[in-house]
């Protein structure tokens, strides 16, 4: 049974132009005028857009003695009603430390729970033989073509720069992509037994521990790192001049690295953790923090340059009472916000609203440039024929506010509560189905989402491995008259 | 009579794919695989991509006491042979100063000799009432939505920074992008007249009159003017790191800047002008001038890290006997090389064979984003079903080294000669028609060609003015108690 | 007979150490440890550091219609008490436009009132014959090696680039330094124009239409300039990252290029125009104006990073019914506040008080430096034995709240009034002489000033000249075979 | 019995001019003209200048299992000859970590041999209770308010960041200045490895495996290290535009680092690894190696523009012999050159004889920038009356080419060698000896040299820890009713 989107106003990375879309199945078979199906989908007076890509997400995740609370069930479901279909969430190897028995544990909880589409990226933390091994199954036979680093949490999840360079050389071979935590980590636990013997015990604390300077310096550092190795790389986070100067340096210099803010940072300052109220502190505790107003601008210019692509939610929700933990002290407070409901609308209200972004580059970060990266283009992130039928009909004549009483995610908080969006989707397709249409109670069939696997070399991958094997040092060939014996 | 292109690698700007296109009249109909057309265009083995769109011709212009020998027909010709399917001429007023007649007499010059599509930019190159009231009429009218500004040829074609900003206002009102050539032009012409009184009379002097810093300062001088005014700014020929790092430093501030390089300017340097051979050194007279070395890695760098979006020739050719007319006074000789015929080959080359540069970068940078910036997205620059079938069949086997006994190009050199190319179109098509084929030799029908009219407010520009409105500075309301009697 | 000045500790621009200075005559005759003389000055708890110079001052000047209030000698006497022993006045020409008869014209309104040193910086207001002849002189006959260059005020004192560029070509000839005020007059008036006709009559608007993009692009192009002329180059009143920027770009390509903010512009911020009161906004205006508080983290870094090298005043005093000239129109609001008396105080405070500068940086950048630049190093702006006695014994036990009832300045009030200045000079000497000391009620002599001489050809000067004639471009040699018959 | 230097030009770091200075016992009593003294000393047609200071040498050093060649004795007679009077050594713990007892050590190698003044840095390898302890009696009790930190050497002499940040605050508490070696040892160990692997393994494996970029990350990150410790930062043989960039963003900042270049890195480039001669390539092998051009003109306008402060060698002289313990693996080939001779003598060649670099310039970077920050302004690096008389009449019109047979150094070969010095000193006197005069044979008098203590606390220490301690993160005051109770 086919549908048609009819009415809207499509956006596209590239432009806007009023057609229909004809979906048949789970894709999209014709985009046109005038075009006709067993169904009608009404966009009139709405924009068509790709569902939105979250590549950023932590649900259920074991955390700082902890475990995220928000599930892939509630998770996608919040996803969904806010115009995102599909998520990629971070796996962790568990104790034994295999990345292949990490994937099969995230199967096994996402499984019967995701309501959308997701993939995962595969966590390094730490170097192994076996790691170096099972690097290559996890790109070829579990098709996840990214690899997480983490320079921050020491002694827990923090690689080391030789284990990073190792990593990033055998990501270089198979073609799949490094993704860097970048803080510097020694620095950062430093700070925090410094602030905390000073008897700065509260959230300000967190923020103070990691200042700009010190996710700057380890941007810098993954990137000379990756250039070292011949890779791309791919920055998440990135929240501050900072790191956005060390990207925009490297890119100048022809390097292809990759920035993804937050829509977190790209709204909410640091003056939300100088709160009186502990509680409203310690729910905003996250790694980067919020920063200064002054570092917002960079982050929106960045996306309309170019020189940031992506923007993604670093969802890693945990309850009030999980906050607690840190009561004492804040390196205790489980590190995480939420954000997977409002992206799309809080993104749209502050940036399209106002004239920072157009609604082509709304697109473009939320949904195609990561398709790029993540090297599923041709499927997800795009209105094209062919293309999976991901589309949200995104209606700006909707307003709402945020509210906890009625988000889908099972948080007691939202950090973006009290905020108005200016708009949101008026209907949710994941792969042709009608998944969210504003109004609706239910949510989606727990289960229907699928595990979207990407191949390995994408196009920027591909030509740096050419210009890397063109600019090779060589040796140079001596008469052995010239080299005298050795001592 | 409908055609279907197959067995190739679509390339677009946002990714590759093996799929056939099918076309319909002059549009592209169906893109899919295993389509079926009354005539089958191989594509096997090759890449079909967008034609190429070069912004940045001067055909048959009067200057410099001359006219430029390049005519409509061999030069949409020569565009044709290279894969380029449209270019956009820059329309000159006349001693009237008319904007209008100027357009009328381009349009009798060009309509029945182009064999491609053809646009304008109009240039101002003084200001008036009379200019300010026609600029409403060459955007609503005559479907052109660019405007060009001299910063040099003083004396002749330059403006001041007083008429920049009043034509740059009037932009911003009309929804049109200014375009300016960044060069200061009293600076040049003190430089010129120093030189030339120090004896430097050759061809070299026209390089050390007009030094990278000169045109890295009039870029500056001009984003800054058209921030001022509220207005996007597109540079045409950045040719060197100083107006490189300028547009990245608007852009890094969220300014709406583009840049331009020419394929000259990527791939032949400054050394050119101190050949012993004066006739040899005098073909390679431009402005601006071939830069050193160090300049071009920055420019490579700014098309793919997305702060240069652009490539093009400013065609503008002049035969030797011309060039002459500055044998003893390089100043005199006319300004201009040729680049249509192989813009898109030499790029490949040396952009997409070395790792510079993915293939999709090269679809955007030849054609994907000019569309975008010149508003004729849908229709020009994408392969997209509803656009027109302006389409290449990009043939990497095809190697070629440019000799001028068989360019296409009317002119008695070529600046390239000697240079192997490694891919050429196999097959070029224009609004559905093929209209160059490897190996053929006939030229396309003169006359064939199409003007496209281009709307006025493009996205950025929307988007910018939005951003303007809701920041614009505020009268303070004053007391009348709190203002004194004046003086 | 001889004094010393004892106790106290010595501050150079290089370091700081306990020692007494004995003067005999105008001069300082020896530096060391248990010195005796006719007369003790107390030193003890306080720094010994060289007599101020403030290189930027308009003293009775005429301008916009009026003519700047503060005279030589309630000016002198101002810099006296605030710790400054000289002062660099700006010289006009007249109607008749030569430079010669404006020095007259300035010799005769100063000599009978200067109770400190001062010497002129002679501006150029426009180009002809005549002022390149005159320029001759000026340097070599009177003693003047600065020409001023007013890039802003359209219509009355503002330069083109190419007289521009032929003033600084003759600098460089002369061993001249140019100065300039960097502010784009073009835009400027364009500005004006728009928001009055907006209706933004008051002192906002003279903000609002002379914003910081507006001096970066004009100290950009000045840099530019004196870079193709060959010269150094002294950027006035800077006030804004833009420009700072620029300055920084400039040196760190080895261009010889100085920066001088202002104590206004370090201390004050753009919110004071917005002040509901008129008269207290309209006694702000000055250009540049004051800028957000984001500038002013960059000049004080760059005073302490060396890529900014002297802090003035601007001083340029009207009275409040003078600046009711422009109570329905900002454009004629005389442009101009003072600080004379506060700049040394203001700056101690701000800077050495907080740790951004350090003492011997204090010195640097009120003294030692501009005395470099200006080729009076061996005569002023040093603590050394030969060197002319202007020395303040500098108190910083000493607090003084700005207040206008007591200040030395003649004007009805002060932009700085009710700030505390937490060091003051105990005694100031100008040439052995002590003119002022704390708490005094009279003014030193009128008329006991001297004009000071300065040698053209700085070391920096000398250096670039130097340079330049190593990096001549030069003539290619072609054998006349290979340059072909002209047309 | 006084001495007095006739009819020179004294030149120091603030001016130039006509003067005599005389001496009594070891310091300057007396600067003027037409001094007399009870011995003269000629410096008609010739520059005073202060004594070199050389800040980074390595004499006698244990390190990749041999000695570096040069001896105290040898090493200081080659300083006094090239115009250098005194140097600072770098002290390396031995086996037992101690770094009283390396003192000792030193003390015992050096305090015979030495013809001239020394001091020395002390080298922080590793990180203990009892290293923090000693630190505070190396500043207070030993006079060394230096520490030097390997960010390379991995394995040997290199420190994390964790080490590198309690060593940086135990600095910053002692008043003393950190000073890093910044190369990311554990790339340049995985580098070195790799190419090892390729088969490259001659000397140009060296200059690859220790690309610009590798500095540049680390001065980068040991900037930020020392940000946030609190405390000024000395970076050692800055080389490449990456470091230079680090340091200038840094400073722009007003963060208080400084920039050291080494002559080589000056003068010479990477090219002479490429040399077909191994020995010849051998010779070159030190750390950072030498790079291409391009970075030359970046580090001159830095002294030039004060981004960069210090002239220094890096001495550490290894024969040929030594040399060829890596004949089959560049990674064994003991790092070091030698430019002790040579420093002052290129420097002013490519420096002040090009136009680079004003004479005062050349004085500031070869010692009286170095005496400031070392803090020993008032004994050393100046002259003035009452300091050491540390002098050297540099004579322009005497030319040397550097050759093997007739240098001071024992090593046997020379990187200038063939170059051309267009000053040399005429005379040198250490502490008013004269040690060395232009012809001389003989060396000095081995151990009349002195060990320079310094003391602690600097201008700039004292400054920043002002600003750190206002500027100091705060705890939120929370009342304890919007505190939680914990889980």
């Amino acid at each position: 049974m086919s549908k048609v989107i009819k009415g809207g106003t499509i956006v596209t990375a590239e432009r806007s132009f009023r057609g229909d879309v004809l979906i048949e199945g789970e894709r999209i078979a014709e985009i046109g005028t005038d075009l006709a199906g067993d169904e009608v989908i009404d966009a009139s007076e709405a924009y068509v857009i790709p569902g939105g890509i979250d590549p950023h997400t932590h649900l259920e995740m074991p955390f700082m003695g902890t475990t995220a609370a928000e599930t892939f069930e509630s998770g996608t479901f919040a996803a969904a009603a806010g115009g995102t279909t599909m998520l990629v969430d971070f796996c962790l190897p568990g104790e034994d430390g295999s990345l292949l028995n990490a994937i099969d544990e995230w199967d096994r909880k996402s499984k019967d729970q995701i309501c959308t589409d997701i993939s995962y990226h595969m966590a390094i933390t730490g170097w192994s033989e076996s790691i170096f091994e099972e690097m290559e199954a996890v790109v070829k036979d579990r098709g996840i073509n990214t690899f997480k680093h983490f320079m921050a949490y020491k002694g827990a999840l923090m690689v080391e720069d030789d284990e990073m360079f190792a990593s990033f050389r055998r990501c270089a071979e198979l073609g799949a992509l490094p993704l860097v935590h970048a803080e510097n980590g020694d620095v950062v636990a430093a700070l925090q037994e410094k602030y905390m013997a000073e008897g700065i015990t509260g959230p300000e604390g967190h923020a103070f521990s990691r200042p700009p300077e010190v996710e700057g310096e380890a941007a810098n550092r993954a990137i000379m790192i990756a250039d070292a190795a011949g890779t791309p790389l791919y920055i998440v986070h990135v929240s501050c001049e900072q790191a956005h100067e060390a990207i925009r340096r490297a890119r100048q210099k022809g390097m292809r690295v990759y920035g993804e803010p937050l829509i977190q940072h790209l709204t909410l300052d640091e003056t939300e953790y100088f709160d009186k109220d502990w509680q409203y502190a310690a729910r905003r505790v996250m790694s980067p923090p919020f920063r200064s107003k002054d570092h917002q601008d960079g982050l929106w210019a960045g996306l309309a340059a170019g020189s940031l692509q992506v923007v993604a939610t670093d969802h890693a929700a945990f309850s009030d009472e999980q906050k607690r933990m840190g009561v004492d002290d804040f390196t205790r407070i489980p590190n995480g916000t939420g954000g997977l409901e409002e992206r799309m609308g809080m993104l749209w209200t502050r940036g399209v609203e106002t004239g920072r972004l157009t609604p082509e580059e709304f697109v473009a970060v939320t949904s195609s440039n990561i398709a790029r990266i993540l090297n599923i283009a041709g499927r997800k992130g795009h209105v094209a024929v062919g293309a999976e039928a991901d589309l949200v009909v995104w209606d700006p004549s909707i307003t709402k506010t945020v509210e906890v009483a009625t988000q889908k995610s099972i948080i007691d908080y939202n950090v973006f509560e009290g905020m108005e969006m200016k708009a949101q989707p008026r209907f949710t397709l994941s792969r042709g189905e009608v998944i969210w249409s504003w109004g609706q109670n239910s949510q989606p069939k727990p289960g229907r989402g699928k595990f979207v696997r990407r191949p390995a070399y994408a196009s920027a991958s591909k030509a740096l491995s050419k210009w890397k094997a063109l600019n090779t040092p060589r040796k140079i060939e001596r008469d052995p008259m010239n080299i005298p014996a050795g001592v």
